[in-house]
């Protein structure tokens, strides 16, 4: 079942370094790519960083309505997860193209991505020279769910369940996300 | 065996969002910290983004010095992390606190740490809004390095290995990298 993370919490959801879906929207365009560059920036009120490359539609959706989500995609959407990143939403409707479905996010336009275990909405804090020197953009994080038949108590707990999410390597080599480890006090 | 990696390639170490240790030097002084916010930014000439926090002695090096690394700790190393993350480095030597050995890097001044699987060199490329707004900053990388046991043709290769990377959810709870995983082309 899909349930609201607190904001102060919402770094959990990305902070062991899955690859993203990047939802986005502008007027009655939208699109979806995937992102292995992205991170937690802070707790509280949350911020992420995400890489967003000059020459791809998200870009052009995101710079005209400076808002994005990012959706953490699973072991089941392993083939999908990576073809979304390799073809450009202006030529292909990649949500009809590769069966990918949509819910309606809570503050944000951009769409949410089913099938996911995670998401976070997202509004960008505007810096034109970051975006046009790295492609890199910040944002606030206005609203989080989870997935919470895999994650509890601020946890992600995944077992080997193909809902577990996947970390991008090159060319299509994913790794899954792994067993849970406990640290000791030292 | 440590091998090096071409700087092209680099952004292969950390492309799947691994916790990694930040090491820093000035003068006399070093320090290693844990950081889950680490992402790579660019291709070619490699860059980063790591967070480093306003209240850390790794800022302070780091701010100094212009200069850190970055490495990959294994899951034999996963108290080691948690614990070098959770201390302040002005008040205790985490080096000989927790047993944490390094070697020289070959460019930077900042120290490499022993038993780690990659190792990203970096020299940071200035924006005092960002470190002060965010304690973001942005590095070009200068050198690469790799264990080549467990990283080949540009992807690693943990099986479950105990030098497979670790990813920090919250509070010492981490998960490992887990199986390789190869999409498909729809």
């Amino acid at each position: 079942m899909r349930v609201p993370v607190p904001l102060r919490r919402a770094y959990q959801v990305i902070n062991h370094g899955p690859t993203v879906l990047v939802g986005s929207a502008h007027g009655d365009k939208r699109n979806v790519m995937a992102a292995a560059w992205a991170m937690a920036l802070d707790y509280d009120p949350p911020k992420v960083a995400v890489v967003i490359a000059a020459d791809t539609y998200t870009r052009k959706l995101v710079d005209a309505s400076a808002e994005f989500t990012l959706n953490l995609p699973t072991e089941a959407m392993l083939d999908v997860t990576w073809n979304v990143g390799s073809v450009n939403g202006e030529a292909v409707d990649k949500f009809s193209r590769f069966g990918v479905q949509t819910f309606p996010a809570q503050v944000v336009k951009a769409p949410l991505i089913d099938g996911c275990v995670g998401w976070l909405e997202c509004k960008v804090i505007p810096n034109e020279a970051l975006a046009r020197d790295f492609g890199l953009f910040l944002a606030e994080v206005v609203a989080a769910q989870v997935e919470d038949s895999v994650f509890q108590d601020g946890e992600w707990r995944f077992g080997d369940s193909k809902q577990r999410t996947i970390h991008h390597l090159s060319r299509g080599a994913f790794l899954a996300s792994g067993p849970l480890l406990r640290a000791k006090k030292l």
